[in-house]
C-alpha cells in the first residue's frame, strides 16, 4: 500500500472546491464542495447523540435508504443543530441549490455543518458559496487541500491522507479529509470525515466495511468526552478504478478494508493529536486482554480520563491515574496482574508490575512523557485480544479555548 | 430539623482527635481519629472502582459482615492503593495499634486513607499518630473541626455539617465531615465522608438508608469524572440518644432518613463546590422527567461535561453544550420539548424552549453565570420525576493542580 498526496481528490473522478462565503469572520475559508463525476455508493456513520443536527438527519435518510450520492457540501462556522424545523428546511434548500448548480437531484447531495449550536444557517451566504464553488471544482492536490482547510474550526492544521493499492490488475485509490475539535467561537468538538475512493464496491459491503472500521478508529479517539451533535463520517465510492466490483467478502474486500483501516486510523490519530489545546498525542494500548471489547473499554477510559490527560500535560509518570481510569471503566480485569509501560521516542519505562509500583528513574520517565507522542501500554496478561485508543493532554489551552465567550 | 455546630462530635458519645504525624510535609495535620463510647451499628458505601485501595477492602469486610465498630482512623497524604499484600497488612496493623490504644478489638476499628496512589503507608508515622491521638480524644466542636481539617488534601476548606431532630421524646443528633478532591501532591479526587449519630437504629436499616441516600447525594456529584480507588462513606450509630430503637420502616425511620438526606446533601454540595480549581458550584436540575433514573443520568451527564464546566468558567450562556451533554447521556428524551433555564442570585434567564433558542440578553446571562452558585434547569415536559446533580467549573486552576509534578 502506497501513501500518496491528494486527499479527497486523489481517487479518479473526484473534484473539490472551497471558498470564504462570509459565515466565519475575517474572510476565512468556510465552505467546501466535493463532487464525483460518476454516481457513488455511499456509506456513513453518524453521531449517537440524541440531539442530532439537521444535516445528520438529511444524510442519514440518504445513506440508510441505500441511495447513491454525487456531491457533499460542507460549511464551518455554524452547526445547524438545535435549529428545529427551520434547520431541516435549510438542509433541503442547500441540497437543492447544489443540485441545481451541478445538474443533480437534491437526493444525490449530502450536507454537513460544524460550528456554534443553536444558530440558523445564513442561507444567503450558503447560496453565495455554492454558486462560487460549483464552477471552481478541480481535481488536484491544491483543491483537496483547500477543501480540507475550509472545514476546520479550532483545528490548528488541515488533515488529509490517501493510499493507493491494487485490486486485480487495477490501481485503486482511497483518500480522505477530516476535522476535529473546536471553533473560532468555540462550541464543541465536532468530528467530520469525508473519504472518497474509485473502488467499485457494492453499497452494502461499503457500509459494512465502514461500520466495522469506525469501531476501531474514530470511536477510539477522545478529546474531551463530549460527543457532538454533528459527528459524521462519509465514504463515497464511484467505481471509476475499473476493478471487478466487490460484491462478496473475498480477497479484494479484505484489501479494501485494509486500506480503509489505514486511512481512518491515520485521520483519527490526526484528530486526537490536534485536540483543542493539545500539546501531545496520547496512545493507549491494552494488550493480552480476554476480549476485544474489554480492551476497547479499558483503553478508551484511560484516554478519556481528565487526570491522565493532565498527567501527560505535566509530564508526570503518575501511573496510579492510569490504573484508576482502568478500574472505573466498567470492564473486568485483575489489577494485580497488570504491567504498565510508558513509551515514546525518548525511551521506555515500566512503572507498575505484579500488583506493585516498580522502581524507576523519575527523570527518565519525565523525558519519555515530554515527547509529542506518548504510548501507554497496559498488559493484562490474560488473553490475546488488544485495542488501541488515542487522545491528547488536558491543557491550559483547552480551558482558555472553551472558557472564552462566543462573542 | 435544627442545623447545629459540632460535626462528627455533635452526636452523644463521639470523640475526635487529630495530629500532624509527618505523612504530609510542613507539619500539616494528616491524621484523624474518631471514637464512640458505645458500640455502633455501622453502614458504609465504597468505591465501585475495580482497583480498590486496601482500606476499602478492610472496611467492607467489617460492614458487609454486619459487624459493629467503635473507631475510625484516617490518614491523608498517601492512599494505600495499588500497594499489594503489604498494603493489606498495613491496614491490619493500623487497626491493631488503634485497638490496643483504645481497648478495642481490631475488628471494631475502621480505616481510611487518601493521597498518592502506589506509595506504602509509612507505618512508623502512622503508629506515632495513633499513640499521639488516643489520649487527646475530645468531644467538642474544636476536636471535630481538627479532624475535619486533618483529612483534607487539595480541598481549600474543611467540610462539616450536623442536624438535631426529635424521635419520640428524645433528641437525636446526626453529624458528619467529608473531604473532596485533590492532594498536596495531586493525584486523584478521593471522596471520604464520615457520619456519626446517637440514634438507635438497627444495622440493617442503617445500611438500607445509606444505600438509598448515596444514590441521590454523593453519587450525584462530579468534579472530574474520575472515580477514586478510595471513595468511602461511613455512618456510625451508637444509640446513645435513647430513642426507641428503629427496627422497622416507621415514622421514626422516615425522620431519620430525612436527616440523613439533609446532611449527605450538604456535605456532597460542599465537595462539589470545592472541587479542584473550582470557582463556582454548578447545580443541574432535570425536572418533569418520565423516571427518576432518566433524570439522574441526564443531570449527571451535564455536570460531568468538560465543555459545560468550561462554559461556566467563562460565564458564557453557551446552552448548546448542555443539550449536547444531555443528548449523549444515554437516556431517552425529546430535545424539541426541553426548556432550559439558567439561574443564580443574579436572576434567571430561559435560553431554549420549543426546540429553538430563545432571544435573551447576553449581558444578563453573563451576570447570572458569574455568581458562585449557578443552577441549570432542564424541564423535559414529560412526567413528574426529577433529580439534581452537582459539579463545578473546569478552570486553569484544575489543570495547574493536576499537571504539576508529584515531587
Amino acid at each position: 500500500m502506497e501513501i500518496i498526496q491528494g486527499g479527497v481528490t486523489a481517487a479518479r473522478g473526484f473534484r473539490a472546491a472551497s471558498c470564504a462565503a462570509g459565515i466565519k469572520e475575517n474572510q476565512q475559508a468556510d465552505m467546501a464542495l466535493l463532487n464525483s463525476e460518476a454516481p457513488c455508493e455511499v456509506a456513513g456513520v453518524f453521531t449517537q447523540n440524541r440531539v442530532k443536527a439537521a444535516p445528520v438527519l438529511w444524510d442519514r435518510a440518504i445513506v440508510d435508504g441505500g441511495g447513491s450520492a454525487r456531491a457533499v457540501v460542507v460549511n464551518s462556522g455554524t452547526a445547524n443543530a438545535c435549529t428545529g424545523e427551520e434547520g431541516r428546511a435549510a438542509c433541503r434548500e442547500e441540497a437543492e441549490l447544489t443540485a441545481e448548480q451541478l445538474g443533480l437531484r437534491p437526493e444525490e447531495v449530502l450536507v454537513a455543518s460544524t460550528g456554534v449550536i443553536g444558530m440558523p444557517l445564513p442561507m444567503d451566504r450558503i447560496s453565495y458559496g455554492i454558486r462560487a464553488m460549483a464552477p471552481a471544482l478541480r481535481s488536484d492536490p491544491a483543491a483537496a487541500a483547500g477543501a480540507a482547510n475550509a472545514i476546520l474550526t479550532t483545528d490548528t492544521h488541515a488533515k488529509e491522507y490517501a493510499v493507493r493499492f491494487s485490486l486485480g490488475e487495477q490501481t485503486v485509490t482511497l483518500g480522505g479529509m477530516c476535522k476535529g475539535s473546536g471553533m473560532i467561537h468555540p462550541n464543541m468538538g465536532t468530528m467530520l470525515a469525508f473519504l472518497t475512493t474509485d473502488a467499485a464496491i457494492s453499497g452494502e459491503l461499503l457500509r459494512e466495511a465502514l461500520r466495522a472500521d469506525v469501531a476501531d478508529t474514530y470511536n477510539m479517539i477522545s478529546v474531551d468526552g463530549d460527543t457532538s451533535t454533528n459527528d459524521t463520517v462519509l465514504v463515497m465510492a464511484n467505481g471509476m478504478a475499473g476493478n471487478a466490483r466487490i460484491e462478496e467478502k473475498n480477497e479484494d474486500y479484505a484489501r479494501f478494508c485494509e486500506a480503509l483501516r489505514q486511512v481512518n486510523t491515520e485521520l483519527a490519530k490526526q484528530i486526537a493529536g490536534d485536540g483543542e489545546g493539545a500539546t501531545a498525542l496520547l496512545e493507549v494500548q491494552v494488550i493480552h486482554a480476554c476480549a476485544k471489547e474489554q480492551a476497547r473499554i479499558l483503553s478508551r477510559s484511560v484516554v478519556s480520563s481528565n487526570l491522565t490527560k493532565a498527567m501527560l500535560y505535566g509530564h508526570d509518570a503518575n501511573f496510579g491515574r492510569v490504573l484508576c481510569a482502568m478500574g472505573y471503566a466498567g470492564a473486568d480485569f485483575d489489577p494485580e496482574r497488570v504491567t504498565l509501560t510508558f513509551q515514546s521516542a525518548a525511551g521506555q519505562v515500566t512503572v507498575f508490575a505484579d500488583g506493585r509500583p516498580c522502581a524507576f528513574d523519575e527523570e527518565e520517565a519525565t523525558r519519555i512523557l515530554s515527547e509529542p507522542e506518548v504510548t501507554v501500554t497496559a498488559d493484562l496478561h490474560a488473553g490475546s485480544a488488544e485495542a488501541t485508543a488515542w487522545g491528547c493532554d488536558l491543557t491550559h489551552g483547552y480551558v482558555t479555548i472553551n472558557g472564552e465567550y462566543r462573542s
